[in-house]
């Protein structure tokens, strides 16, 4: 499958990567045609590898994953252009944590709303999913498009090996799995490490 | 021990059952001295089991459990009163939880505040331990006083039979123990129940 990833970040490459040793052709998007992050990675991945504008990778993509810090993704997305973005499965991994404010770092938005839900007002006819990828034993999706949940959900389990894929109803259940961050980012400070997972037991 | 529980509902009366049966005197503060629901549980609960007013039960006890809803509790704890509070150790089992705006309820304050902060602030003098007792596997404290927090540990550990406490540090860890919660709401919806637990895997 042809596939947009955007942001250049330790989320994007390793997606990006993980994706193209799947056998997919993936075009990693930027804010610039010539990113250096980008244009390394695209190198070092070999020839089903590209990069270019976030508007290349989003039109380039079948299914598209955001991988922008989420302060910045809703800028990303519309560098990305709508048209672009309409119709198309937008796996959502940005998290809204804001480290401008020094640490720890806050929500960006928080309580009535969400990142996930801001990205879908925002952009309508794209099919937003929410799903946090890292960090998680149990991995939650969300989303107002049920073919579109799950198609992700697919992609979770097939491509990534998740075994559960909790289906939390539509867009506003980013409130949860986003509001989630101040505990994990405390736990991660207690712990020492960021190699837990939150799983839910039964 | 002598130990005041604030609040009669659900969590109130549960926990002031399982502290009864523990062989703990326990009186239960309400808004008014003769609170019908406070007086039946003291009848039914027995000789060590006695009611009051919030002012009466902060004063009784040596330790005290914040049961009351959220957006009641600092109301509540004024009540109770700043001299009948100082220098005990209040585990605070409240949750921000607003339902005055309809489903899903909201967090009454959130991301760069909680309600284990503010209580604190509006009380320096009173030791406080925000623990969620209820929903989780592992179960987290915090709080700015270390003693009172190894007190809390022994309690939650010797007296309720849990057996991972993770300490998340001072009392700003609030933030994200109460962020949770949203998630928590959904997962209830989703699951049809709320007899799970969220436990962190390493």
């Amino acid at each position: 499958m042809k596939i947009g990833v955007l942001g250049t970040g330790v989320v994007g490459t390793t997606i990006g990567t993980k994706l193209v040793h799947l056998g997919h052709e993936v075009m990693m998007g930027s804010r610039t045609k010539n990113n250096g992050k980008a244009a390394a990675w695209a190198k070092a991945t070999g020839p089903k590898a590209s990069h270019g504008t976030f508007a290349d990778a989003a039109q380039f993509g079948e299914t598209l994953f955001n991988c922008t810090s989420g302060i910045a993704s809703v800028d990303a997305l519309k560098l990305a252009g709508a048209a672009n973005l309409k119709g198309k499965v937008l796996l959502d991994i940005a998290n809204p944590l804001d480290f401008s404010k020094g640490m720890p770092p806050i929500l960006s938005l928080c309580n009535t709303d969400s990142l996930g839900e801001q990205i879908q007002r925002t952009f309508p006819d794209v099919k937003v999913n929410p799903s946090q990828l890292p960090g998680e034993h149990d991995v939650f999706v969300s989303g107002n498009d049920r073919v579109a949940k799950a198609k992700v959900t697919e992609i979770l389990k097939g491509w990534f090996g998740w075994k559960s894929v909790i289906d939390l109803g539509d867009i506003t259940a980013a409130r949860g799995t986003e509001q989630i961050l101040a505990l994990w980012v405390r736990l991660m400070g207690t712990l020492g490490t960021a190699n837990f997972n939150v799983k839910i037991v039964r």
